[in-house]
């Protein structure tokens, strides 16, 4: 089977799509973290996008993509959280009707949102059962269109228009760091990166615990582990998409990994210094860079899109309180 | 004794000072606040603001306009805390020399930040000690300018430039919610509403337990109180200033009162759904408008301003899980 990736040319249709739909969210700096990295960091706030993360933008541009008949029988996907928000949302945007598989432990601020907007909840457990397969049987009982959380070419497109806005904004960059999941937010953003920043180095970055990613960019092939357990709950993900996958082989640099330690320190910093409310995948390429993962050469300019801000409250408070 | 109030000319001179130097911070909106109060809500963040509050605004402001010889000879404040961060980082950028008279019980994050700015701090018990009378008594013994937090031209005209970049913004308003403690920012944002958009109704807000500026708008006179307890440690002075008062009597619709969990209710929301840190004080104006002691006509345009982040984390996570 050849596969057709998404270009540059798909981000570019994706942000027309979006136009006044997704917000155009803000890019903060920090003097703290640029003294601390020797570096100039550039933070893209997809904490601050409609339903708190970035995933507004695929889900919206891969519905508003369905043919009338599809959009008509509805949609249906599977989803750690954040994909289900966004399908949820996306589908009451454009008047289509949602159904969102979910693990029994997606956080329950999650759920509660998902269904705040409309989408009917399926559970699922996320150890023992295999979620592709039972999106695969009730897409064929029910005929709705299944919208997966990345391995999907409009979702890929319209993840990229976040990393498009950066550079628009900001100019062209020396690194960019990308958490990684599933790899649709990474694969978009270096396909944005390859035409607007060129010689800008792309690095995802997944959980220690869940770094199939890195193992599979350095075997040159998908690689599936074992279900990690972390506290980045958006990227738990066991295996990269083959679009995905097909992009990040291409386009980045290299994949890093971060401890759960490093990701509350971080949650802490956005919290004290940045006053912003960051989840913990969502602080997977900040941790990186000021965690010392990544070291920069002197004045190096860095992107860093903190995908998003979806975190039960309880949840949140035991991060900060921890020492 | 005549006062020279503040003009709208002050607040516009204030804003070429600070061109370049504050954060022109964003205006953030949400649907969900919209939905609750069936208007349509600015949220100016000046949590995000340089040092994390407004008060970075009126500080630098005020040790511009400077003699080359009081820069000399440094500048003397007290504080609750985010103005005394905020004389000290200004003080820092400037070149000035900074010593900050604190409240013994003000948050240690405070503390920390303003020595790490570079400033001397002089401990006082606020139940016990007039800070007024100690800053007189150094400022005569050392030379150093005595730059007070909210009675000076210069502080409050330059507050006003956030309400100004929150007209410039988003057009004139109907309503206009501030944050009032010594009335600074209250005064410079009615200042800028009244050349900007001189329909608009400004609030002040304030916590319940510490109403003195509604009494004395009342009363026609500036009364003092107790000084209060409230979780909104910015906001617990016992009187207003002479200008600030002259200001705020003749340009402010009213001055309304929040209680501490109507405070903690309006945190909660920030976090869970703008995914922002606003400090118990920045809440007051929001607070009032989301909580309902403001009703608004169907469709208002209403500004709030997020005066400021700056609060422990341990304290913040106990106001997160609080029922």
């Amino acid at each position: 089977m050849s596969l057709v990736l998404p270009t540059y040319a798909d981000v570019v249709s994706a942000a027309a799509t979006l136009k006044g739909i997704a917000h155009r969210t803000p890019v903060v700096t920090s003097a703290t973290a640029d003294r601390a990295t020797r570096a100039r960091l550039y933070f893209k706030c997809e904490n601050l996008q409609r339903m708190g993360a970035f995933k507004f933008r695929g889900a919206f541009n891969a519905i508003s993509n369905l043919t009338p008949d599809e959009r008509r029988n509805g949609v249906l996907t599977f989803s750690s959280g954040n994909h289900a928000q966004a399908i949820a949302l996306a589908g009451k945007l454009l008047g289509v009707k949602t159904t969102i598989i979910m693990p029994l432990d997606a956080p329950a601020a999650k759920k509660a949102a998902t269904q705040g907007y409309g989408a009917t909840i399926v559970n699922y457990d996320r150890y023992t059962e295999d979620r592709d397969a039972i999106g695969r049987r009730m897409q064929q009982e029910t005929g709705m269109t299944l919208i997966p959380p990345y391995d999907h070419l409009h979702v890929i497109a319209g993840q990229g228009t976040a990393a498009m806005e950066l550079f628009e904004d900001v100019g062209e960059l020396d690194y960019l760091l990308v958490c990684l999941g599933g790899g649709g937010l990474l694969a978009g953003s270096a396909l944005a990166a390859g035409a607007l920043s060129p010689s800008c180095k792309v690095f995802g970055v997944e959980p220690e615990a869940g770094n199939d990613g890195q193992q599979s960019l350095r075997k040159g092939e998908v690689v599936t582990i074992a279900p990690p357990r972390s506290i980045a709950d958006g990227a738990l993900t066991p295996y990269l998409g083959q679009l995905t996958f097909g992009v990040i082989r291409q386009r980045v640099t290299d994949i890093l990994t971060v401890t759960d330690p490093q990701l509350v320190a971080t949650m802490k910093f956005f919290a004290e210094r940045l006053k912003l409310v960051v989840e913990p995948t969502g602080c997977l390429g900040a941790a990186a860079a000021l965690q010392g993962t990544l070291a920069f050469p002197e004045g190096a300019r860095v992107g860093v899109i903190l995908s998003g801000g979806n975190v039960d409250l309880a949840a949140y408070a035991g991060f900060l309180t921890q020492p």
